[in-house]
């Protein structure tokens, strides 16, 4: 990087910046990451600002030509960053203004760079915004479609990890797609409260210019100009919302990653990951180890890390802006890339997830699964539901000691414990029957999964017409 | 507390409940705080059982006869709350049987803990939410009334805490009342997620009774029953975005309090808090402490501790139901206390804050916080704003060395940096024309402060409406 | 609560304080857990001002069997704790002069409540810490005896959650023992920071009086008087340093409790929890949750929130006390009490883990899990690492292929992969030869765990002695 | 990035890595900052191998000699990372097996990557906290020689920033120097536990070769071999507590850096910061901002959320290693470099802070900073300190209405409070006698500060002596 310095500030000064402090307070090395959105920004702003008498057209025309060379020079890597230059807003008008000359400082009339960073990331956080929204909705599909084709294939339900009752795998899987439709529609409202235009607050005052901020605001596609500039200088609620909203998400995909990696266990083997979600070991040639899965769990802190930075961040920030707030963008900047790319890996994987049916079969058979069933069984002939609960307490306790599940024991033994018993009894007994059985609105039953699963992909669709 | 014990999972079990151990794993000490919901969500469940003729009409009666008497018992403080049967939902039923028999044990047909309590949660995080919204919005109107009143006082504005430019009083607590309005709405899209019914998916798969749960929802005044039961039952997404939402307000509060606090110090002297929001030392007789904003400000940090505990609560959490969840309950409960008294303790203290408007001006007039006033001026005179930027930076350190503020300098004295300089600066050198200047949507000028309430009146008015 | 008000710092104030912002302030409510430490420092306070001259020895004992009294009241839960005496400070000291009269009021020469509820929340975390101590002791003297009883039991060990190396349980258990054994030392290093006295600090700066600090350290086991005013009211180091320690052993605690949950799976079936360790379910009556490890794994989230809490509240506060710091009780007093009552759960339940051996030995004879063996066999005889890594991956590929473990092929089966295997392949294939030639310091053959047991014992032992 | 492929694990595998999964699971853009401890960790464990015969002489030294080159060539920035060979370790070995051919796949004999990252990252701590330790001890004297020389300058002692009693400058810095002096310790106290050799675990059960680890230890300096297999490779705790020691430092800074930016303000104006420690503005040519403060401030934040990033990271964890633990490198690495570069910045700092004694003699002297030394007065005259409280707090009312300080009023004026006030009040009410009172260790007295500067010098010099 060179050493250009930056002379927007230096008259009042009488020494010049030491050097480990000029890079310790520098912020290029990760602002131009927002170069395309500051450059969109000043070009919406020169715009303005001719519409409204305080550039001529041609010095207008000459900023955003520049501009545009610029971004050109920064796209092909040609572009020297500088550190004593300080960030992205000055390395990019400091070249400006070598291109053209006098015109190029005029680009900073009416603005500062405290409104001009705020509009940059907001920009920023729109776009990203909308590639992380594609990869969550290719993740949705790709579960939608995983559990419509597997609405009738059974498994062990699971509370405490202890085996609970049968239910089927697409549920399973739609359990998962509903975390994900939540995370959706926050992802959405933080959106809305990104998408306010800062520029036109200034330093933290407004300017004296006859700025039209309703303008910029169209120009660069914004709902509206803010209503306060105090608070459009300070405001960064809009990152600690998103990364909310990640930390949220990467629970789930954290929840998800925990059944992936148990499911491969040799204990479970309840699901194959194609090879190619997955590495091996330098030492232990027979490992096949769910590295994707893993990963996406141990990212999880990563992102709940950052919440908790930027939520310290702003805590007891006095108005307007402070050079705390430059700390706010590599935790967003990662939290960014973190979603984006644990979402693209579910996307590609959940769709290649095999499940080992007769696995999964043999796992909920075993483990009195349908004990619940013999209680609704003994409840539906007139047992009270506490008494039914006991009734089958002590089936269980006698099918541990004899090591039969309830379905392998005869009617005699299993009259021991209520003569209510009847032969009708191994209807309720097979797996089948229990899930058939939970038909409601939310019940594990094939036919309610695949209206869940219908249901899911049109709220999903309307989703994307709408947006 | 008594010590009935919990015979409602006993059958299959072969010792007793260790006495610490079941002290150490009964949530009956905290979840007693959703008694009154749990009556509500099994009156309603009743309901629905009679109306698809689980229940007869009269076991119906007498059961939700039984749970009006055990509110009663409940509010006139005289309820034996029991350790050994674990939770409020086993307290209740277990009273509701002594007191109608047989009967009581069949109000937990369809329905597991498990449903009922995250049914319980939602419903008590919804009346929490409004009682909230009462004080977020009782706060808002005292901010916007005050804003008015003071659109013209003036005070310094800070960056970095040095003296910046001088703005309104009003505008800055209109900046405090945008942060408050994003909380709003932040708070409703919460609310959005928070009323949505799992009463249905009992254990975890959903029950093979033939329950109708949009008539339970319809009589919860819930929107909808949930899509999925393994979810349901699992999901505390909105315990984590309420706390979350908690987060965000609490931190925009310890700003407030931060600058509450630097503003009665000897140092600022620019407010003055009423007695009652204060107290004193015990050693030092003279101190009149901010104790509520102090208070405040130290508070983010517990509704912080909430959000990471209930993040890592469910971080890696495999479905459905584990018993780590019973661990939501205090940090929520504590969160939402929390918010309702900080916000309560606001909407009290901010209409009676008294400005000492001599004070705030003499601050604005000292500081060369017209500079950039004065450099708006040269480049209306022609002068290109980065040079512009530089006379002003050498007027600024001549007033340093000569201990004058800008508008105390002779036209000759200014006149060294710049021949541009004529006798009508001083017009933009006084602390009211310079707020008047920046007259545009978000600046500062006291006609755009009034517009500015006025539009914030109207949202809030809209929103009543609303809700 | 009774409505006494704290009149010791009334003479200032124009109006009383509002119910509200009474309640709101107080923290009596809470910090009355530490009376008997308040009251042992003012004791020592009062006999050390009677040393130095400043009360005489009539006075002293009459405060002194003032104080007494009121513990007594306190202990016996006789204590009038009032709310607008805002903490336990005042109450006891009103209480005391209602007691004694005027000189009450004497005791609180030369203090202040900054520091004297500084010396009070370090006896209380000095006494707490020792009390913890305890508990870890006897859960580490619980593991070690485990891990030496089962030093040839065989399990497989896991990386990735999949079958890697075979491993003994005994072995398993020591790496449990050695996490506690880093904890136990951060605990001492944090009692090392906790035992520092406040006393004398006052309000900020010392008091005139002529106190001996060295004395008042003295009388309360203090290792030494703090060594600057200012930092002693305001340092809470000893809070976030406890706290950190307390996550760090909750996260240890967590990752026992998910092995302890996935051993008692129906997949895993590796172990047997006690009864009296788990609870069962109020609709399935075949489940045995194992409620201790999983509540303890959901209480970590609580003590890392309080650790948030703690650091969140000391961020930028400027010397030297803030009302800030009355947040500091209820996050530290709850983590405290979780540390300890995990503890003692865990030293409890460990013991009482009964390993099912059979079940263990064959999920370790599955999963290829001598697979490293043969290739340290195949590097024996001459073959590269790397390329006997190869061979062993091609073996395993076959083997997955045909359903044989490695020690289930036959001699020509393995030399269609390296022509070097020879008859004397089976003998490393066994799981006792294997688990026995890692024969060195960390190692887990038999002979080396017990060894490493018998360490762990003399250093217990030890740190037992030099406490 | 080259494309080499890790064929280290490749054999079981079927089908390629996708390339996105394979730049979503390396760790070689981050972790290559190990190189250079890798390095060091391999020739150490060569020669080991060598010692026990497991290699020969000429293997060891082909190895070593291959190593140094491989040193040499990243050192010069010639050296070729390639993403598909996924981690630093396999890169270095393939290069070494590039240059000595076969035998540089030896070296990973009786070793794993999960042992010989572990081993990387503590040698890695090792070296960092002993850079950081210079800057520490370097920040510590330079506060204690700027307290030494400021030992008599008055300024106002604040609680909850009120003005509450006068101390000196100097008090104030010793006060930051003691938090530091903790920090200290805290560090050495991690470097113990730091200290400590994971290698020859292996892959999580140790190794079938004949490997000395007491060898290895010795040789990279570690002062003993881990006790325990499992744990060695599962065990990040020294993470977690050195980046909890860096919360702890970094929430002492952001008290500083609030403080130093108080200061600095109009309206403290207590001190002046060098020019090259501070930033102006684009906009504001007056502004003078106390930019590495308040940039310091900022990075608290980034701190505490790598503290928790890593806490969740470990949260339930199974044992041994799991690839989440590849998360636990950029939290670390930036926690180091972010505690380097802000002692560094504060040691440059602090002994270039100017006080501007006349203000802050002048704000002491305002405030009735002296009100509780005429409470002591009115006690050593015989009046209870609760009424001497009350006299005084009515005398400050007086004030107040007055506008005169306690020392302005008359005697008859102070009479009109308690008669027992005499002519000699006026010495206790100067500044300078209410500072030089305050004469007991920790106190505030000019004598007091210069012992107390002595003994945190001594004490940091034995400090340096045994480290």
């Amino acid at each position: 990087m060179s050493q250009a310095t930056n002379q927007s500030w230096g008259g009042r000064f009488s020494e010049p910046t030491d050097a480990f402090v000029a890079r310790f307070t520098a912020s290029v090395t990760f602002d131009q990451r927002l170069a395309s959105q500051d450059i969109q920004g000043s070009i919406a702003h020169a715009t303005m600002l001719a519409r409204v008498g305080v550039l001529t057209d041609d010095e207008r025309d000459a900023i955003i030509n520049g501009l545009n060379e610029v971004q050109g020079e920064i796209e092909r890597g040609e572009f020297n960053w500088s550190v004593p230059l300080e960030d992205v807003h000055m390395n990019i008008e400091a070249r400006l203004t070598e291109k053209i000359g006098i015109t190029g400082k005029k680009l900073h009339t009416g603005r500062s760079r405290n409104d001009q960073v705020a509009t940059d990331i907001r920009l920023f956080m729109r776009d990203e915004i909308d590639v992380i929204e594609v990869e969550l909705k290719r993740l949705r599909e790709g579960m939608i479609e995983l559990a419509d084709r597997e609405a009738e294939t059974i498994m062990p339900g699971f509370t405490h990890l202890q085996t609970a009752q049968p239910v089927t795998f697409g549920h399973h899987i739609l359990a998962w797609q509903e975390m994900l439709a939540r995370d959706h529609e926050r992802l959405l409202d933080c959106r809305k409260r990104v998408n306010v235009m800062p520029l036109g607050a200034a330093a933290l005052a407004g300017t004296t210019y006859p700025i039209d901020r309703h303008v910029t605001a169209e120009l660069l596609g914004f709902d509206r100009p803010s209503e306060n500039s105090l608070d459009a200088v300070s405001d960064r609620d809009f990152a600690i919302e998103f990364t909310s909203f990640a930390s949220i998400l990467l629970m789930h995909l954290s929840r998800m990653s925990e059944e992936l990696v148990l499911w491969t266990s040799a204990q479970f083997n309840f699901i194959d990951l194609p090879d190619r979600f997955c590495t091996g070991s330098s030492i232990m040639p027979q490992k096949k180890n769910p590295d994707v899965p893993e990963l996406v769990r141990g990212k999880t802190g990563r992102v709940y890390g950052h919440l908790m930075s930027l939520l310290t961040l702003m805590k007891s920030q006095p108005l307007a802006y402070n050079k705390d707030n430059q700390e706010d963008k590599e935790p967003l900047f990662d939290a960014v890339d973190t979603v984006r790319d644990c979402l693209k890996a579910f996307a590609d994987m959940v769709p290649a997830i095999e499940p080992k049916k007769a696995s999964m079969y043999e796992a909920a058979r075993r483990g009195f699964s349908t004990a619940t069933d013999l209680a609704d069984y003994l409840v539906r002939k007139g047992v009270a539901f506490r008494d039914a609960h006991e009734i089958v307490g002590q089936s269980v306790a006698y099918g541990l000691k004899t090591e039969k599940d309830l379905s392998e024991m005869s009617l005699d033994e299993l009259k021991q414990f209520s003569a209510t018993i009847e032969q009708d009894v191994f209807e309720v007994l097979t797996l089948e029957g229990s899930v058939a059985a939970r038909n409601h609105i939310g019940g594990t039953a094939p036919n309610q999964v695949r209206a869940a699963a219908q249901r899911a992909r049109e709220a999903l669709s309307a989703l994307k017409a709408g947006a």
